[in-house]
């Protein structure tokens, strides 16, 4: 892990442009015993030539065996140990969507489900409504007032949106509501902590669930709602702090935009969602930042869904669009995942995530011929924990002093 | 090191079957540079195809360099830091002969040796006795008695037996009585803390001893005591609660079935001692548990003897074995040693132990053609902490869940 007492004194705020590219989901794994992965089967002269000239190797981001979440996963390529800095799904989801949370807010991530006659869930994703329709929706739930605390309800995407209470001595040791499986009914949210604080805050809660609910009976896909992921904002240390860079984040989905923010990027608008789009935007401000973390969301989408064609697709735009970020001349580029999301498995997975770093003149030869994970394997960078990924990336900029005389 | 709140929080308790199989001090050495070690002499084409279908590498039990005894390389392999969970020999001596130790026990690892005329140790072994002996002696011991504590005396095996103390207010912090050469008299057992409960322990651990030596005085060759691994149980997170598997061990030797009942294990009975045998053990048991560790104690014997051909055998014997556990179809199989003890230093090492992983359609490709250590050192894996075992096989037996979202 990046130590950040020790980062924040080697760092110089001086040195080179690093861009950290990341793939949603790159990792992956063959169809068949000893066929390619995803990422091998993709033609990509570009990254193989990258890597080739680079050195590469796998990254870990939480620890052997643990399949990692976007959120936390990204929290690693930042340099935070994830499990030293639990960041919730509400908070991310908030500062995704440019909410300015206070230090005692509490923020739950929100999803519009449906449920039966005897109201049970049959739909925890409400059909995937629309973001109009849940923007109408969210508008209807500003209606409801709670006892002693403010309370902001914000769309996000589709059927997910944002509750956050503000007020004095609240919890976000309190219980998620949805059951996680169809056929049962959204659970009522529990304290879990000890103390008065958790006790009132999931009162709160189901007090706003029981008014939401006559507010929704008129919509068959959207007739209750269900909350996840509480949290308070974790004051992770800044970037301009820690690594004393002028940071920017490109990216399209709202939790990633709300993860650089925690961070201390600042978040650039992009019009367009495809890579072409943010390289854009990237070009636009090359001379007003330090780093800029660039995020490609489908690659995920296209394991999720089981299809590694589409998949291999995905790699292929991306290796397509990058001459233009080349052309920028960055001192350092990471190319990289979050996570392996392997269309054969259809769900994110903990193995290692392959990572080529170019830095001309600063590397030496390794064997890595290509960007693939059994060439990564053979990289000089060997297996490593994801938090080493920005100290690496400021070495390699020249941004850090010697530790020590 | 397996982080038991993220583990348990993890682990799902639904799965694919896992079996451990560890031939005790597995890794070797080569008799001459250049040459293969002993798992690589050895003729073992089904390992060898393991580990061509899955990922290999090597572990490090307990850290760089250092040499580990049989009792924390198996706490590792369970996921353990045997560095923060200390089990001392006594209490895994006392687990493996199936004596229930009770909280405030203090156990002791004791060994019948020969003293001369002047009460020096001429053999600290006592000239390996047979377990008959041992059981007869142990026998006369059960007269001593102890003020203001109950006192167990029970057989092992050959020339060893454990001591419980059995009382309020006793200490584990004592120190050992074994000499560990000969030609010197058994030491007196010291306080190793400050207060009066490792005083009194101390002192009741002398009395013992003092009342033995007229107890043995007819006996040529186990006419004295010594006593080591002075320890408490040690609570250690049980492995269906951190993991939530229902795990089963087949072992042969008691320590290891100890440390398997601490762990949370059940010990099965086997009768005979080839892997065979333990196979129709694991075969019996096949639908009644998740996971099965598996323990082939010859490896070890073979290379404390110098004896790298008869080690080759032992390795050769698993092989020929294999196709029957096999044949059970588990999901993850894991392949592997405690340790290393190379035949040609006659005793355990710190080298990095070999392991393959097979779990089909759950790995990438990896460069290992073969089960050896040089293979290994080719594989995927890399070389890694033993305390990786477990999450690594959970995961690839799909038993753990997304760490955040």
């Amino acid at each position: 892990m990046a130590n950040f007492d020790v980062m924040s004194e080697l760092t110089t705020g001086a040195g080179g442009k690093i861009v950290l590219l990341v793939m949603d989901g790159l990792g992956g794994l063959p169809l068949e015993p000893g066929g390619p992965t995803e990422l091998e089967a993709a033609q990509t002269p570009t990254m193989d030539r990258l890597a080739r000239e680079g050195i590469a190797g796998l990254h870990v981001p939480i620890g052997a065996g643990i399949t990692p979440g976007s959120g936390p996963s990204h929290l690693a390529l930042f340099g935070y140990d994830p499990i030293r800095f639990g960041v919730g799904r509400g908070v991310l989801e908030a500062f995704g969507i440019g909410f300015e949370l206070q230090p005692q807010d509490v923020a739950g991530r929100a999803n519009f489900c449906t449920v039966d006659a005897n109201g049970l869930v049959v739909d925890r994703r409400a059909g995937r409504i629309p973001t109009e329709l849940c923007i109408k929706l969210v508008d209807r739930l500003r209606a409801i007032t709670l006892p002693g605390v403010e309370v902001f309800v914000e769309p996000v995407k589709d059927y997910r949106f944002v509750i956050v209470l503000r007020g004095e001595g609240l919890s976000d040791r309190i219980s998620e509501t949805d059951p996680l499986v169809v056929g049962k009914p959204p659970l009522p949210c529990l304290p879990e902590e000890p103390g008065p604080s958790a006790k009132r805050t999931a009162e709160l809660v189901n007090q706003f669930i029981e008014a939401a609910r006559p507010l929704l009976a008129d919509q068959p896909a959207a007739n209750m709602i269900t909350v996840r992921g509480w949290s308070k904002d974790p004051n992770l240390p800044q970037f301009h702090e820690v690594y004393k860079l002028h940071a920017a984040a490109v990216a399209v989905y709202p939790m990633y935009r709300g993860v650089s923010k925690l961070a201390g990027m600042d978040v650039l608008p992009v019009s367009g969602e495809t890579l072409a789009d943010e390289i854009k935007v990237v070009a636009e401000h090359w001379s007003d930042y330090d780093f800029f973390f660039v995020h490609v969301k489908p690659a995920d989408s296209r394991g999720e869904d089981g299809d590694f064609q589409g998949k291999v697709r995905v790699i292929e735009s991306v290796d397509a669009a990058l001459p233009a970020l080349l052309d920028l001349k960055p001192d350092v580029l990471v190319i990289t995942g979050d996570h392996s999301t392997p269309a054969v498995l259809r769900s994110h997975t903990w193995h290692p995530v392959p990572l080529l770093l170019w830095a001309p003149g600063r590397v030496r030869t390794d064997a890595a011929q290509a960007f693939g994970e059994t060439e990564c394997a053979r990289g000089l960078l060997g297996t490593f924990p994801t938090t080493d990924v920005m100290p690496l990336a400021l070495a390699h900029a020249m941004r850090m002093v010697r530790y020590g005389a």
